[in-house]
């Protein structure tokens, strides 16, 4: 398998190949997720999430040449779809990450949104431990945090940082409920733009109020402007105190959470690939779709019989 | 089983009632979906979909509002979380919704789009049955026509209409690929603002250069303007010559597929709900996932072990 192994030792060309292989399910997929596995553990996975239009892909450009220069290999996720990093830009950002592309120590990624199997945070799990296999000490991972797919891709990264703007209000409505528990750092972009010192006051405010005394962190508000290159240096040192934090109050639970989650999406599409096998090419089906569709039987007993003839899941 | 009763008889409270029970899952949602299955068939669904901003919302509400003097029943289905029918709102489409509140033979709904038990595209097909049984007229969906969710809602309609505004670039950037082809009918909203017409013409150009040659039917181009209501009844118009078409080339197909689409999910809601269970409460299902943890064994081994001991699936 010589693919692990040049993944392993840090060849991008395999973890490039290995990516494409699990992220469209090409066979040997499973194969891949199963060698590497014990060799998991060595990333840092931070998240960016926020509306569209907050600056997130500038941030993590800016976080990321910082990285860069300190020698540290970097991995970026980018899962929302407007984002440059996934070919739709704002055109001084491209012209940004063209350069970044350039460091032998940069990998970047963007995600197809859209249809695929096992799911959209499934398939972002899996590009993440495809990159912790090839060390990368800093995994970014940039996320529109609309959607329930979003807030779980949420729950699978180390260190969360909600990326708004001066204008709370909309981000917050656009994001919805919920935005305000998931971060553990919170970043105000854009600071110099009206309402920019106010919204960080809120957010602390909001801190404030809120319920942290069962938990070991309480989250920060950092104001930057990538444009000004202000509160970048703050922000990496805020990512690096949540992550001394984190490894000493280790979160066996959440880990063990994930897992769990991870265990369950596999065995769903296990089956869920049996099922479409099933519905496609099993004659007892195709005459009990034939009854469905005749109003002779009900969807709900129709999808009973079938799994207890091939499961015997209903005795 | 007077709920069924009542829901067929019309009996909105009924209606109500029942939506809550399939939407989340309480017990006896089974039922309720086998027993109205045989009485399906009498609405005709409306999709309307396109980014926010476009006023499907206030379109919706003209559209309900013609049906209704009518005397037709009508159903709202919101999707779309920033929908002045899911709360959130423009004030002035409030209270236009609220007038039509009033009406008896109007009943609104908002899906919950985050969380929940069977996806939000299977919870929409519920709700459009249980609307169905009560023999509404016409269904009305509203929804954002952004990630997959909403892709797949579109292909459970009659008639799917595609709310764009003039400025078009931006919508179809926002809405991504693929929305140039789940349109029945186009509308061009805000029809009076610069850029309007040209707007229709370019949809009426990529119409005729589209491959419709196999198809039944060539999508419509409308352009509309709710606040000075021009278009409306020729979007109503259109509405029934596709209905007409629809029901001449009957779409066994397409209908075919939605039933076998649904099975596949309801066979897939069923599983889930085993491995659920197993994974929370099998004392084997415990040690295998301490066993993950600890790396001693991966997520897909211990998957394929726990799906053979329960459903021989690898054998």
């Amino acid at each position: 398998m010589s693919l692990i192994e040049d993944l392993l030792s840090g060849k991008k060309v395999a973890l490039s190949r290995a990516i494409s292989i699990v992220e469209n399910r090409e066979e040997g997929y499973v194969s891949i997720l199963k060698q590497i596995y014990p060799h998991l553990g060595h990333s840092h996975v931070i998240g960016f999430t926020g509306p569209p239009g907050v600056g997130k892909s500038s941030l993590i450009s800016s976080i990321a040449e910082k990285y860069l220069l300190q020698g540290l290999k970097v991995g970026i996720i980018a899962i929302d779809p407007t984002s440059p990093f996934s070919g739709g830009a704002v055109l001084g950002d491209r012209i940004r990450m063209e350069s970044l592309k350039d460091s032998s120590n940069l990998f970047i990624r963007s995600m197809a949104s859209r249809g695929g199997k096992g799911g959209l945070s499934k398939r972002t799990l899996d590009v993440i431990r495809l990159m912790d296999a090839f060390k990368m000490d800093k995994i970014l991972v940039e996320t529109v945090g609309v959607g329930q797919g979003d807030v779980e891709i949420i729950n699978i990264v180390d260190t969360s940082i909600v990326v708004l703007s001066p204008n709370l209000g909309d981000d917050i409505q656009t994001m919805k409920a919920g935005i305000l528990e998931i971060g553990d750092i919170f970043v105000v972009n854009k600071i110099d733009l009206t309402g920019g010192e106010e919204a960080v006051v809120y957010l602390l405010n909001m801190i404030k109020i809120g319920d942290y005394k069962e938990k070991k962190w309480v989250p920060l508000v950092i104001g930057t402007s990538t444009f000004n290159k202000v509160g970048i240096e703050d922000l990496i040192s805020g990512i690096e105190t949540h992550k001394k934090n984190m490894k000493e109050n280790k979160n066996e639970d959440k880990n063990k959470k994930i897992l769990l989650q991870d265990v369950s999406n596999i065995m769903d599409e296990y089956l869920l690939d049996k099922i479409q096998n099933i519905l496609k090419n099993d004659p007892s089906a195709k005459i009990l779709m034939d009854k469905v569709y005749n109003k002779e039987i009900d969807p709900y007993t129709a999808s009973e019989q079938l799994l207890n003839k091939f499961y015997k899941i209903f005795e």
